[in-house]
């Protein structure tokens, strides 16, 4: 199997997740500024869970372009992310419905480091597969973003349980962090030239 | 990154975008005539936001295809576009849940602008990316539609306090005068040659 | 535009519809026979639209597939056949709801014939597109199944007001009248040499 | 009809409903630990089913590769088999709705032996049309998984009446008997050559 297939898969399955998550804003019952204010917290979550599978949409094409075969392993590995990426419009859901509450972000901060660390295993098992001259290790380097971002994740969802504000507010700062596209590959990429 | 990934991803988000809006039509409680009148209103909102999707995919398929390569600009201003078009069905379920009320229809116009704005920019930044020769400067010219949209749309969200029913007929105005797909662009390319 | 794009975002809005439909199957509340048996009308009206729909999107690719060049007219069209096939989950939920009422079932079949029309223009365009020596007008031929079908849903929806049963009884075999995939084209296709 | 479009088309809607099974994790109404206790049944009933339906996808898309050309035998076997797949989200709710029920899990079972019954369909049409030489037939062989799931799967829906848990070890036993992609596909095409 070549990648091309399960990263059209995987387009599928991120295009309906960051869609469904906007079916959590539910029609206000009246017509007044006063019945549209309640969903303020659901919208801001969906916006910060929007830009999170977007960033995730984003790097996993650049990751899934270094690779250009696909075993077992990945294949599955690309499934387990894809999984806890499916349960983002559940825990945006939830951090919506009570925003200052601790537990519901807190299990946001947990999906966030569950999805990376699917993610780092995912890269992990294309790294192996592509062996000792593996582009996407070249590409990652130190990958101190990859190493940073779960540790966040987890102060994050400590943080919550003391102040749920400052916690999403960790998670925010993470986004910011990954929302310029992973350059790092596209630079390898370019210098071992178009792998296309 | 080229932009057939970005295409395709765009196309699986807008499909959805389209589709999940007719769950707003939710299965009448009787089987009588007078249990189908309610959905009247919802159904209208439905037509209308499922012509400016399909003009928004329309034309943005149009731009796209001026556009070899993909940047990070490019494409965080995609899903920037894709943002503010996922809240096309809260906002036409919000009109049509009270079609005659100010707010909901005044709502709809900004969430109008706010789209125009997005893919305004994504074509400024395929413009710049492009660079001297940009094949969709010259495709998309003076962009008279362009410009008088958004500023319909702040018309039509001001109408809206005075009449929702005015408000409702500039937006359908307006989507009548995006009908026709983008010429401009397909005569461009007919010009500068194919760029496939 | 070529048509490739056309069949996928078709495909998408298509593959969502099919799908959607069975989020009427709503979750029974009880664990035993009896809570599954009221699920019985919606199952089965599920499993008529479901081939319906099938039916579409079989014969709308091969239709596409004698389409080499999209112009605008052709898009609208593809885009008004979409939004008929669009109310498919919604009349099929209304029928399952009741399905011995007179109106949803003759609603039912106001939306077969809608989208039989709206099939019906498509075709008419792209014949028109491809001029005088049009590939899909030899493959359609009298085409007598496109003529009869929209007089049978006629016929089911009119007869729907005396008996539920006997106009279901009629979209069923007009679907089975269609089950076959449509062998014209593919035959001509062949005489005429592949044109992919 | 070439296979890359009926994959297509079937990964969009296979990717629907791996992701629409998520909207049954419905957002709890308290922020304690002791309102999201209720989800673990749905969650579990979720991860299980969301592994057969990936198992699905891969063992799917294995199949396809190996089928150039599509007849309409293989289109109706290929839409049958999205059919029963499409019922996995209401199975997989009902099961999550109350897991020590009889009844649920024995309606699971039989939906998972119906999308076999389905599958071997498809394989059986497949191999059919590749004649004496197919290389479907090398590939799958004497096929003992695809013989003993359904067993399996009809065993695993008897004992539910005796115990749902039992049932349900079942189901979870012949997914990890699937879990590991079908290797005899990608090694009879290896040793076939490439045929993409």
């Amino acid at each position: 199997m070549n990648s091309s297939r399960l990263e059209a898969f995987s387009d599928g399955v991120i295009a309906i997740i960051i869609t469904i998550m906007v079916l959590e804003l539910k029609t206000p019952h009246g017509s007044t500024f006063e019945s549209l204010l309640p969903l303020t917290p659901i919208f801001l979550s969906y916006v910060l869970s929007f830009t999170y599978v977007g960033i995730y949409w984003n790097n996993h094409h650049h990751m899934l372009h270094t690779c250009q075969r696909v075993n077992g392993s990945i294949l599955w590995a690309n499934l387990h992310l894809l999984f806890w990426l499916s349960l983002f419009p559940f825990t945006t859901a939830w951090v919506g419905e009570d925003h200052i509450a601790a537990l519901p972000t807190a299990f946001y901060g947990v999906i966030l480091f569950m999805a990376a660390m699917a993610y780092w295993l995912l890269q992990h098992f294309i790294i192996a597969a592509q062996g000792e001259e593996s582009l996407l290790r070249k590409a990652v380097g130190a990958d101190w973003k990859g190493k940073v971002s779960p540790v966040l994740y987890v102060i994050g969802a400590l943080l919550a349980f003391w102040s749920a504000a400052i916690a999403q507010l960790v998670y925010i700062l993470v986004a910011l962090l990954w929302f310029i596209p992973d350059r790092r590959i596209e630079k390898t990429l370019a210098a071992a030239g178009d792998v296309d």
